[in-house]
C-alpha cells in the first residue's frame, strides 16, 4: 500500500541483498521510521517490542529471522537456537509457528552450503504468498460490502467496524479485514471505517487510521467503548476484524476486546465477519477459550502511554495512580457461535469444523 | 471518605460560610487539589469542564450553584438565569435536573431576604441526603458481596468488576457502585476491585483506582477491552456500576462502554448490577435507548491524554494521527433485560416497571 503516496510493503530485502529492512511501527503516526534487521536477535527483538506485530507480519519476520540467523551460521544447532528464540518472542498469534515450520522444512534438508539461498527463497515467498492470500481475501469480502451498499440511498456510506490493525501493517502488504475495504475503496463505493482506538497499545488510533488515512478512506477513530452505542443506533453496517489465531471449530483469537465487539454484533445483529488467511489457522486445538494461550504484556503497556506533545516531541505520560496493580491480557476468544462467517482466500465460509475441513482439507488431515 | 488518611467530601461549604469548596478531580491522580468555586460561572464551568463529575456530585453542585447565584442576585430573572446556565451543563444524568427542581422548589416562593438562606439550608441536605442514600445502597449491596464471599475458600477473595467512577468522587461522599464495597472491606471481607480504565477520560484509572488505593482497596487496573476475557475466565463474581439515569422501564444509563460489560456478563452469567440513588430515577422516560439524550464531548477527550511524565511534570499528548476525525460519545444505555438487578436505598429490585414504581410510588406518581 502507499505511504505518503509511495507503494511499499511492511518488510523486505534490503539492496544489499540480505539484511532485512521493515517499518518501525512503534513510532507511527507521528514519525514514519524504517529500522534495518541484520541478526537474529534484532529479528527476535523486533518482534517482542512489537516494532513488527500482527499474526501475519510476525510471521513473515520470524521467517526472516530464520534466514538471518542461516546466513550467520548454517549449522543444524544454529537453525534448532534460531527456532527455539523465534518461537518464544509471542504466544498467541499460530502464524509464528506456521512461518517457523515452513522454513524449517525448506532448510533443515539441505546441504549446509544451500541453506541460507533457499531460507532467503522460502521466505520471500511466504511473503508474497500472504500477499496473494490477503488479495484474494479482498475479492471474497468485497461482495460483503457491495450487498450493503445496494441497499444504501444514494449519499449514504457504507459503516466498517474493525478493532486493532488487520490492515497492510499487519501482514505483508494489503491486510486481512482491509482487504475487502480497501478494494471497495478503490472501486468507488462510499466506505467510511470506525477505527477502535483498541487499548492498550493503541493499534487502531495508531496504525489503522494513519494506513487508512495514507490511502485516503474516509474513518473515525472511537474509544473502544463506543462500539456498542454506535451499533445499537444502527450506525454500523458490518464488522470486520482479523485474527490471530482460528481453531478447527472457529472459535477466533484475536486483540482484547474482540469478544466484546461480537457480542454487541450479536445484539444488534451487525454481521460479524472474521477476515482469516490460513496461516492462521490452528487445526491441532478446538476449543478456543480452553487451549489457546494468551499473551500476558507488561503493565507499562496500559499505566503508561506515548504520544505527541503539542511541541512536536514523543512524550511518554502515566496515567494511573503509583501504587495501582494493572494486568494486561493480550487478546480474547471470539467463540464460534457469535461469528458470522471467515472470509478467507478460498470464499467466505461458516465458523465450523465441517465448514472449515472443507475448505481446507489439506490443513485439516 | 480518606484522603491521605483524613476524612473529607467531595463538596463542601469553606469556612466562610458561603463559598464552595471541591475537588478537582481533572488533576487526579497525580495531583490533589481543591478549588474553591464563588460564582455560579464558576459552578458551571467546574460541571461542564468535569473538575466535579458524577451523577450526584452534579446535582450536588448545580444546587450550591443556584446558591451562589442567589446570594449575588436574589431576584427571579437572576433564579431563572442560573437555572437555565446549569441546566445546559451537562445533558446526560438526570440527577442535574433532578437537583434544580429541589433548589427552585426551595427558593421559589420565598421573600427574597430569605431566598439565599434557604438555598444553602437545602444544598446542604440535597448532600447529607446523597450521603444518607449511598450509606443505604451501601447496606443493602453487602448482602450480594457476602453471598459470593461465602462461596469462597480460605485465601480467595471476591472480585467486583466496576466501570467508570461510581465512587465517592461521584457523589458527595462513600459513592453509589463503591458503597458495598467500601462497606464489605471495612467488615473485613477480603475484597479486589477489577477497575476498567474508562476511555476516553479514564475516569476508572485516575478515580475509581486513587480512591481505593486511598482506602486502602486492593484493585488492578485494567483496559476497558479486558472485561469480558476475565469473565469467560471465571475471575469477577459480581459486578457493580453506578448510572446517570435509570428510565421508569429500568434501563440504565452509564458512562460508554458499560453495555458491552453487561453483554459479557449476561454471557457468562455473572451477576450484573447497578447502584441506583433515587435521584437518578427518571420516571418522565421509558424507552432509554430512544429518550436518554447522549451527551457528545471533545474529539479532543479521544486524541489527547494526560498524565505524567518520568520528570514530575502534568503533559498533554496526542494519539491519533493529525488528519484522522474523531468521535466521542459519552454514555450508553444498557437495557433493563440485561440488569440483574438494582441497588437501591430501598433494598435491590428488579429492573423493572413494576419493581420501580413499588419501591418508589411517590415518584412514579
Amino acid at each position: 500500500m502507499k505511504v505518503d503516496g509511495k507503494a511499499m510493503r511492511s518488510i523486505w530485502v534490503e539492496p544489499d541483498g540480505w539484511s532485512v529492512g521493515i517499518i518501525d511501527q512503534t513510532a507511527l503516526p507521528h514519525r514514519f521510521v524504517t529500522a534495518r534487521l541484520t541478526t537474529l536477535e534484532g529479528a527476535a527483538h523486533a518482534i517482542r517490542a512489537m516494532l513488527v506485530r500482527g499474526a501475519p507480519l510476525i510471521g513473515a519476520a520470524a521467517a526472516y529471522g530464520i534466514c538471518l540467523a542461516v546466513r550467520a551460521d548454517t549449522s543444524d544447532d544454529a537453525l534448532d537456537r534460531a527456532y527455539a528464540t523465534l518461537i518464544a518472542t509471542r504466544p498467541t498469534a499460530i502464524n509464528l509457528k506456521w512461518a517457523l515450520d515452513e522454513m524449517m522444512a525448506a532448510v533443515r534438508n539441505r546441504p549446509r552450503a544451500e541453506r541460507a539461498a533457499a531460507a532467503y527463497r522460502r521466505a520471500a515467498e511466504i511473503c508474497d504468498q500472504d500477499v496473494a492470500i490477503n488479495t484474494a481475501i479482498g475479492r471474497n469480502g468485497l461482495s460483503l460490502i457491495e450487498a450493503v451498499a445496494a441497499r444504501k440511498k444514494a449519499g449514504e456510506r457504507v459503516n466498517v467496524l474493525t478493532h486493532c490493525n488487520a490492515g497492510w501493517l499487519a501482514t505483508v502488504d494489503v491486510g486481512t479485514a482491509t482487504a475487502p475495504i480497501y478494494l471497495a475503496h478503490d472501486n468507488g463505493i462510499a466506505i467510511h471505517v470506525f477505527a477502535d482506538e483498541t487499548r492498550p497499545r493503541n493499534q487502531g488510533a495508531s496504525l489503522t487510521a494513519w494506513e487508512l488515512g495514507q490511502h485516503g478512506v474516509p474513518h473515525t477513530i472511537i474509544a473502544d467503548n463506543a462500539g456498542g452505542h454506535l451499533m445499537q443506533h444502527g450506525l454500523v453496517d458490518l464488522i470486520i476484524v482479523g485474527t490471530d489465531r482460528v481453531t478447527a471449530n472457529g472459535d477466533v483469537c484475536n486483540k482484547i476486546g474482540t469478544y466484546l465487539k461480537a457480542l454487541a454484533a450479536h445484539d444488534n445483529k451487525v454481521p460479524f465477519y472474521v477476515a482469516l488467511p490460513s496461516p492462521t489457522l490452528d487445526f491441532a486445538i478446538a476449543d478456543g477459550l480452553a487451549e489457546i494461550p494468551i499473551e500476558e504484556r507488561s503493565a507499562d503497556e496500559v499505566a503508561n502511554i506515548s504520544g505527541l506533545t503539542a511541541d512536536g516531541r514523543i512524550e511518554t505520560v502515566r496515567v494511573v495512580p503509583e501504587h495501582s496493580a494493572v494486568s494486561n491480557y493480550g487478546f480474547d476468544v471470539t467463540p464460534a457461535r457469535l461469528v458470522t462467517g471467515l472470509i478467507t482466500e478460498r470464499g467466505i465460509i461458516a465458523a465450523s469444523r465441517a465448514a472449515l475441513a472443507k475448505a481446507f482439507p489439506e490443513r485439516a488431515g
